[in-house]
């Protein structure tokens, strides 16, 4: 159990200790963060000022007479051990230390002497050399880039753990402009003392998390790795992106957080038998979580296939197969209702081909057929909305299906302005949306693996 | 050679028989799209109207007063065979049969009919059961879409050969609201003369199309498409995408075009023995494609990765060395003039991190320095927008780079709006932008394998 790491989540008042006057500086982007959004009360700590956007401002935290539980510190490296023994007198729950210029430039001993401070003191401490924590829920935002050139996120289900700040700060300006939601963003740095690991229990006690990404160079304690996720994931799926695959990688790794990434075949194993799904890139990482969090858990990997065009239907049928999923065989029910509305020469298997004169009819019919197939446990659902015959109007009978949460179902479809205006009404309705059946296929097989891995762990 | 199907992109005039006064009828849709924008004659062929969008409209070919070298056909397919009479009256040279109700519904003989009178009249055919051409340059379009659904691409190097028109159309939509050119788009259906190996030689000899992209289901001729293939691969890039991979793929195949897809190990040989570029996915055809259109063909396969977030970097490590790539050495020259503008701890080597704070002018030098380096052969750019260090102005530094030609760059980036307005600048300086290190590295391998190709063919 993780409950002391409520407070950099969920403080009760918080100090940003180097905040700062001037608008292109980290500790103003940070300070004002916490003044716009944060609801609770936050101090400005500067010996330099006497008033930050109109609060008063204070020369070390001790000086602010009522309780802090979360300091946030952005002032250089060689100032932080100060600022940490006044934070110990303060008696702060929890630092996040933004500031870089520790072990990552080789002072150890600047890194080695602000833990001792840390651990006499019971201060837990996220970073330093991080982007530290962005909650959407409690506004908790140490992220220092203005929202006008880093996006933030709206709330939703998926929390995100981030050995590197650079990849963070990509994933989360990308979740933001694709309307995805998260709950947590944690990029924990060096890592003096807090964790991914312990990241990863605090996150499976957390209800607003539904599921977690994770980004991992590498990690010090394998073996407590794997004995926590092994009991995360009975709770909730965990995707983990890799950095380190290849020899060459791993070298890049050791460069760059000085981790040791090892023998990649040693992750491979671990994370298969703890049960965390290994996912290949970014991309796959958030549109896996967000069929994650939408879609509810297969019985199965038996998948049809519903398509509008036929090269697509044969695309996503090598696609399924590739994954090692199975191709669905629909009941003779759902064949004889669906075999009524498409025309006689139509192929009602899988793929199940409604002909490229589809209208939202067919659609209708199908999905509503293979809803209550006991032998369908997804769908994948092509969309082509450039043929003459298909109605915009089938975006309601797809939303339609999905709120009844019976099987998973997950949509291919592409193309220019009006095909992407559909898209995003599908997306609005909670429907993960992919350009190409290969990742409509993988994210299909991540709800398979966690339904396997859910069974077996 | 293939010089008789000049008449389906160049014609001199066309007729459009079927064409309609109704405009959610597809005889309405060509006709519009010929009258908009074909700059030369162009003749409706209706018995049932007398002027269709102010031109007067004739009841069969065989009336129009003047020469018409290509027949646009979208009658019902039982008038498909007495209107390919009249074309052989008027001598027509080519005609595009999109009207479908062929053997793709079990009727064989109406086909086996039409292609008979073909042959008598020496009218080589594209179709039955096809979108027909687009050919950006002289504006033939008989797309029965309307651009609202479906959008034109503007005019570049690629051309597309499609076996499905769904895969045609979202494409098409795709690549248009992309912003990337093509120069022809054949859909050619059930292909009862026209074949895609025809089509393959006609577009080796066409000087706008640079590279050749080709979505094949199956091929009836295999030793010529291998014969024919050889030759073109020597003067531009193939790549190809086959559906129907797997078994199961290969049965969706049959059901959907008739087609034998065959075994896909003789494919994966035939491609390879005569250097088409085989790709996974739609994506990564036109994004390879790009690439082959935008870049010069690299010496080699040495890549050199540039970053200014580390994580990206052993990313990227990881993707170049999963493609089968190998990480440049650079040059001690170029290393000495890349030290004098990074931080002494920054690491030098590949990946060259230029770190966290790193600005334009360090892209500038590690650019420049690199662009002449004889050990480096292309390069991966990743350019995080979203760090505060780094001026949006660093686009100019990277397309001035790439308008010098000296070697092939592309580059890695994401995010939201702020990252994707800088992402479409370095688009129209026609540089290759990806949203992954995977991505980014499979584009860098096409260009890579077509060098090799070049080589060994």
């Amino acid at each position: 159990m993780q409950k002391d790491l409520k407070a950099f989540f969920e403080p009760e008042a918080v100090a940003v200790i180097g905040a700062s006057r001037e608008p292109n500086k980290i500790g103003y982007c940070i300070f004002k963060n916490f003044v716009d959004n944060f609801k609770g009360p936050v101090y400005p700590v500067n010996p330099n000022a006497a008033v930050i956007l109109k609060k008063v401002c204070y020369s070390d935290i001790t000086e602010i007479p009522k309780p802090v539980d979360l300091a946030v510190i952005c002032v250089p490296a060689k100032y932080v051990p100060k600022v940490m023994e006044d934070c110990v007198k303060k008696k702060v729950k929890a630092a996040i230390i933004i500031s870089a210029g520790f072990s990552e430039i080789g002072d150890k001993a600047l890194e080695e002497k602000v833990l001792k401070i840390a651990k006499k003191g019971k201060i837990r401490v996220i970073g330093p050399n991080c982007l530290g924590v962005y909650d959407t829920f409690s506004k908790v935002d140490t992220l220092f880039l203005p929202s006008t050139k880093l996006g933030r996120p709206k709330p939703g289900g998926l929390s995100f753990i981030s050995q590197s700040g650079a990849v963070g700060s990509v994933v989360l300006d990308y979740l933001s402009s694709e309307g995805l939601g998260i709950s947590k963003f944690i990029s924990y740095g060096n890592a003096i003392d807090v964790n991914e690991i312990d990241l990863l229990e605090y996150l499976s006690e957390d209800d607003s998390t539904k599921v977690i990404c994770f980004y991992l160079e590498g990690t010090k304690d394998g073996r407590r790795m794997m004995e926590v996720a092994k009991k995360v994931v009975k709770k909730k799926p965990i995707l983990v992106l890799k950095g380190g695959r290849t020899s060459e990688g791993t070298h890049a790794v050791s460069s760059h957080t000085g981790s040791l990434a090892g023998d990649d075949a040693i992750y491979e194993t671990a994370f298969r038998q703890c049960g965390m799904i290994r996912v290949e890139n970014l991309m796959d990482m958030f549109t896996f979580a967000d069929a994650l969090v939408t879609q509810p858990i297969p019985q199965g990997d038996r998948v049809q296939i519903v398509t509008n065009g036929g090269g697509f239907g044969v695309l996503a049928t090598d696609a399924v197969i590739k994954e090692g999923l199975s191709l669905a065989q629909m009941s003779d029910k759902t064949k004889k209702k669906i075999k009524e509305v498409v025309p006689s020469y139509a192929i009602v298997g899988n793929p199940l081909d409604l002909i490229g004169d589809a209208d939202m009819k067919r659609y209708e019919v199908a999905l509503e057929a293979l809803g209550t197939d006991p032998n369908v446990d997804a769908i994948l659902c092509i969309l082509l909305f450039q043929t003459v015959s298909l109605q915009p109007e089938v975006v309601h009978v797809v939303r339609g299906f999905a709120s009844k949460n019976l099987k998973p179902i997950v949509v291919c479809s592409g193309g220019g302005e009006y095909a992407q205006k559909l898209m995003r009404e599908l997306k609005e309705g909670k429907i993960p949306v992919f350009d190409s059946p290969e990742v409509a296929a993988k994210a299909l097989k991540s709800l398979a693996d966690y339904s396997r891995i859910r069974k077996s762990i």
